[in-house]
């Protein structure tokens, strides 16, 4: 392949205590938690049809896939490099994917012929204008906003079949913002806040929304990422609810 | 006065353990924990102008000027009746507080020529169009929406002093709007839910925004009402933190 990476440049990286594992570029934009908190919430059933918007090497995607059974999945990814890498891991990862190459603000025919159940999108975080660009253009384009946060969700609404959900993972600074587009096209809006620690503000938003909800929107008690009221130094010092999430591939439900 | 209360309509009830003694008619619109608890998250000091928007019988501006020393209270209330309550709920607790009668859509002079450092909103929560009209039309005019959020909110953008706070509570479920709203007039906009209990979902939130403030949002760990996961049948068993709120006159200060 013409975009294809150097071997050097890639790392494989274990996901789910190993479950997966993802190959990913050492210097460019390389998942974290966020993807895999992302697919831990999303309640699919064997058959739904997922779109994973946004893929990047395809984390969020094939964590769900790893999670549930007889998915039917799909990623659109608008980076030719990262596109590839989601299919090589979901090839080594013996996951039935179709990772599509192109523009979320324009489908190509083969997802916009397509409605989901599930639309799951870990979108950009970085304010573009708010920050020195990144050194690598990859992890650039995935960092930085070139795409607004408002064509993410159009996009996303436009493939979220009738009473399917989208959900999204965002930094909680964007969360006013990000409420206020998915109120255009979606009802039944829930937020569950992600905190490092008790106590603290939220870091991570979880927001869903359903297509045609009708239910009044929901603001969660918060998840808590780490124990205790301060840090020990120890950054994997997960508490044992969410070590389930990361390492053992559990599910965390929005609560009923 | 032409508008007063027979006093068999009215009763005296005990806030704050009994540091504030308010009179509130016993069949039309009565204050619960909301306005306590929406005074109590007021950062307040002596000096400070302070507005209650929509002030009903007095409840939140009164313990805020309980809790601080050496406010400048105002008041401003549509219904006249429940501005005269105001008045006298004042008096007879010893605290100075101006009560104007007037709409917050056509701010009356001695409003309107001020501004203040804080102001505070506990606009009407429930939607007209989806309940039924209560009978007292007191008590619909403080529970129905007759005037639209997106007016309270402007009222209250215009009264901020440059660098002063406007503060609401209100139901959650409006969050999305009021945070909309919000955004369009204040920055350094914090959201602090109020959960019933752990693991619940939040049943009212403060918000709070900053005039001319450029902070990110945050969304602040929930205030927990009630302790333990389930209900004991006793609806006042609030846990320590909140009855030193309701009964002591304490701080619900906003996470820093």
């Amino acid at each position: 392949m013409a975009e294809g990476w150097p071997e050097d440049r890639l790392s494989t990286d274990a996901f789910l205590g190993g479950k997966l594992r993802i190959l990913q570029p050492r210097d460019g934009y390389r998942a974290g938690i966020d993807p895999v908190l992302l697919a831990a919430s999303i309640p699919a059933r064997a058959g739904d049809r997922v779109l994973d918007l946004g893929c990047g090497a395809g984390v969020a995607g094939l964590c769900v896939a790893r999670r549930v059974e007889g998915l039917r999945l799909t990623g659109l990814e608008l980076q030719p490099d990262y596109a590839e890498l989601a299919r090589r891991n979901a090839i080594q990862n013996g996951i039935e994917m179709t990772v599509v190459t192109g523009d979320l603000a324009e489908m190509p025919a083969a997802v916009r012929e397509q409605q989901f159940d599930h639309v799951i999108v870990n979108p950009p975080y970085f304010d573009r204008s708010a920050s020195t660009a990144a050194r690598d253009t990859g992890r650039e384009t995935a960092l930085g906003e070139g795409t607004p946060l408002a064509e993410w969700v159009k996009a996303a609404a436009k493939r979220t079949a009738p009473k399917g959900h989208a959900t999204f993972i965002q930094r909680s600074a964007r969360l006013p913002d990000l409420l206020s587009l998915m109120g255009r096209h979606f009802g039944s809006l829930e937020v569950l806040p992600l905190i490092p620690r008790p106590g603290r503000a939220a870091r991570l938003v979880l927001l869903r929304g359903r297509k045609g909800g009708r239910a009044d929107f929901r603001l969660h008690d918060a998840w808590v990422l780490h124990d205790g009221a301060s840090h020990d130094g120890d950054r994997e010092n997960y508490n044992t609810a969410t070590a389930c999430i990361l390492r053992y591939g559990a599910a965390l439900p929005f609560p009923a």
